[in-house]
């Protein structure tokens, strides 16, 4: 009992959550009521996403640093991925599109907010290399106005939208352009490791698995988190009619907190440490994938699935993005921070939540 | 007759202006011209904003710097707050909307214009805090954001527009996020000493008055700007009704200009000795009280009189705020202007000014 | 046959494209194919292009820093200039406001990307007068919301456009103030010699040509351009009908690069040789010429053909606008460049002719 309550202590509280893993899938496999399938599912999924990042970043230190960098690069969203591809199979594309959205507002308002507030109030005005931050906000802004034009162009066509087959086109070129942008930003990453493209991660620790070791855990979490993703998924029309939420809600500020509480986590603690540098990293970089990176993929596996996701955001959704990134540049790319502004960011994040929940469904 | 002349000499001209008083209150009593009682009540109206603006930094003064400080940061305004409190009272919420947007154009686009334009003129390039100057226009277009976004919300629901109800409890709780960050931020200036929000008036002059005077000064034009605004408010149909203006151009030209004139000519002449910061500050300063202050307060306030004042813009008033934020934050973040920039924000001023005029009623 | 040889090595390749101004005015006059015209036409004015703007410089350093700054200033764009005002006056007016847009969107995307890329790749980290480049950003951000606030107001009244006579008089308000603040920039920069109004070229070179060589070259080429512009304009409504093409992608993308290819080349060429300032300001400066002289002149050139050339350019061309001068803002205003950054806004101009290309017409 004793040696219990001490692994126990030893054991990060996060992992805790895991409790959710066996939860949802009894609970998928006996039919009990899907709201609880849903919440348990949710709360599996928080430790399993933080344990796919800690695997990549154990295999990236083993790697070294080019191939490391990519691993981090490339699925250092892997959870939120996953979650959207089976989400997709499922025919869900207005939750993913809205998870999308969701998990760059988290990122450049919540978190960055939650780091600027609660590290400004402990350290004060704190500082950053402002060159770095502002080249990531030059290429977040970028890559939001880029993001945004298919649907700009689909919504000002008043009372007729684009025909089917050619927003299809139009974005599956601009999902083209994108990932050629990113693989770009990667190779400069690469060569003058000046970008968040490929950091995103405590990735100065010590490795505390072997290559081995590390590939067995991404592989068995990569499984649970399919199989929660499934039990997720395949509960959100049922949670959906019993609790009034919409689709969009659920998407737009639930999935993006599961899939990256961890990461939250993480950045606020180094902000509060006064590491803000690698803060800010984890806040712009996380969004720079998502926006660069995971939507552009997403619009080539639907067509793998039958399905046809675009990247037409509906209005709400563009006009949140806009102010998220417009702001969260503003606030970084000076090079410094000060508590106000933490207080700030989340206020927009604030009202943005408060419209989306008198949205009507 | 010598004497009277040597007592006028020592007057600054614009109490010349509080002639409009009696005349104002006269025609009002006697039913003459309305549009007479309402150019009266606007001159009267003048040199009262002034008086109650100065009556307030002398009480600041005698009291002490954080006092003074939340004395300037929620009197700084009154004047216009005490119009629009009445118009609400009248029903008139168009033009009280229009006099919010009116005021944040007229500070950031024709005083700062002004000010740079003739500072500029006068000294050449002129210098000032450039951290602080980007501090406040970086509040500044967050203060935007926020309060456009119920009104892009709203404008997106292409045909049918949000419920009433919604609207006015989406509109309650952006003000509320609006006041809590304002008083975050005077916490925040109290503290460093390194916003605008406390400032926005000459403050480091030696007191005039005693705090009693202050007091009876304070009193006394309060209830004539209160009888003013009555007899111009219930005006200003008569006005529209035989000028051809539309209330919406009088809410959005002069109604601020009328609240904000002795301001306005103060931070002219600062700019002109130099005094580029200071300058600055008032009309950034008075920007962020209208737009995170006067605006959430007047929300509630209509709650009072059984109006239903939201935070809903139109989209000309939308467009012209975004547009003047916009260029304000540009000529003013890099912490130096030149006679050119101010040229610039009054080019951007008469363009809207012009659209506004052409517009149909 | 060796002394020929000879000679066309010393002609610059692109002078052999004058081949077209033969073959188009033969062409024209034998009733060929329309296209085949069209395109003889196109190839003949881009070396023509290039001798105005060579005769511009020459005559601009006989006549001396001031004198030749205001002909740069005016003759800049003389070649887009003479297309643009002979389809106004065949009433190609869609031609015309899109070839406007498209100038501006290939300086500042097109231009100023493959600058910085191939700059980037040879060079690494360029920079440059950050204070200069940041002013002259400044001035284009404004440039683009004074020039687009006609057609703001326009598209947000749903439904209903704003009649005909008022858009045309608030269209000539905004063009009497757009050319007032070009003049006054004039100004600026003939003082402090620090804008890009005046520059935009090479302006630095020993003369090649005396005055009246210059002024020869100059009446010369002008009679072409106009000629073959009569040619060109004139074949644009059969090449739409058989290529499937449309005006608007005509204006866009065409007529833009006809008219600044040459240009464009030495933009890129001196990116390549490290002149990094110089290469800024030419798109810079081009595009600041265009929305404040050329289209506010072009409006007032249409009354002159009893035309109404109005401001309201369509949603289309208002998002590409805005887009093109936030990212060009954005990646100048710091003062260097990286190879990336060139990507960034090469990315955005495809995804915007993607987008163009798909419309439908």
């Amino acid at each position: 009992m004793k040696k219990i309550l001490e692994v126990l202590k030893v054991i990060p509280p996060i992992y805790y959550l895991l409790i959710g893993l066996p939860v949802a899938i009894l609970g998928s496999l006996l039919h009990w009521n899907p709201t609880l399938n849903f919440i348990a599912a949710c709360v599996g999924l928080i430790p399993l996403a933080s344990l796919i990042g800690e695997g990549t970043e154990a295999l990236a230190v083993v790697t070294g640093p080019k191939i490391g960098g990519l691993l981090n690069a490339t699925l250092g969203n892997a959870a939120e991925l996953i979650i959207t591809i089976v989400a997709i199979r499922a025919g869900l594309l207005d939750l993913v599109k809205a998870s999308i959205t969701g998990s760059i507002l988290g990122n450049l308002l919540l978190v960055l907010g939650a780091s600027v507030l609660f590290g400004g109030v402990k350290n004060g005005r704190q500082r950053f290399n402002r060159e770095h931050a502002a080249n990531n906000a030059t290429m977040l802004v970028l890559a939001v106005v880029a993001l945004s034009i298919p649907s700009l162009l689909n919504h000002t066509l008043e009372g007729e939208a684009l025909p089917g087959p050619i927003t299809e086109s139009l974005s599956l070129g601009v999902a083209g352009v994108m990932i050629t942008l990113y693989l770009l930003g990667l190779l400069y990453s690469l060569r003058v490791s000046d970008s968040a493209l490929t950091g995103g991660g405590a990735a100065s620790e010590a490795p505390r698995w072997s290559a081995k070791q590390a590939g067995l855990v991404l592989a068995a979490t990569t499984i649970a988190v399919v199989w929660l993703s499934e039990i997720l998924v395949g509960s959100v029309e049922p949670v959906i009619a019993s609790s009034g939420l919409s689709e969009f809600f659920l998407g737009i500020i639930l999935i993006p907190i599961i899939g990256n509480v961890a990461e939250h986590i993480v950045a606020v603690q180094v902000a509060i440490k006064d590491h803000m540098d690698l803060s800010v990293e984890i806040a712009l970089g996380s969004s720079l994938q998502i926006a660069l990176f995971v939507a552009p993929v997403l619009v080539f596996v639907s067509l793998a699935f039958g399905q046809q996701l675009n990247l037409v955001f509906n209005q709400f959704e563009l006009i949140a993005l806009i102010a998220a990134v417009l702001t969260a540049a503003l606030v970084s790319s000076d090079g410094e921070t000060n508590w106000l502004e933490g207080a700030e960011l989340l206020a927009v994040y604030l009202i943005l939540g408060l419209a989306f929940f008198f949205l009507p469904a």
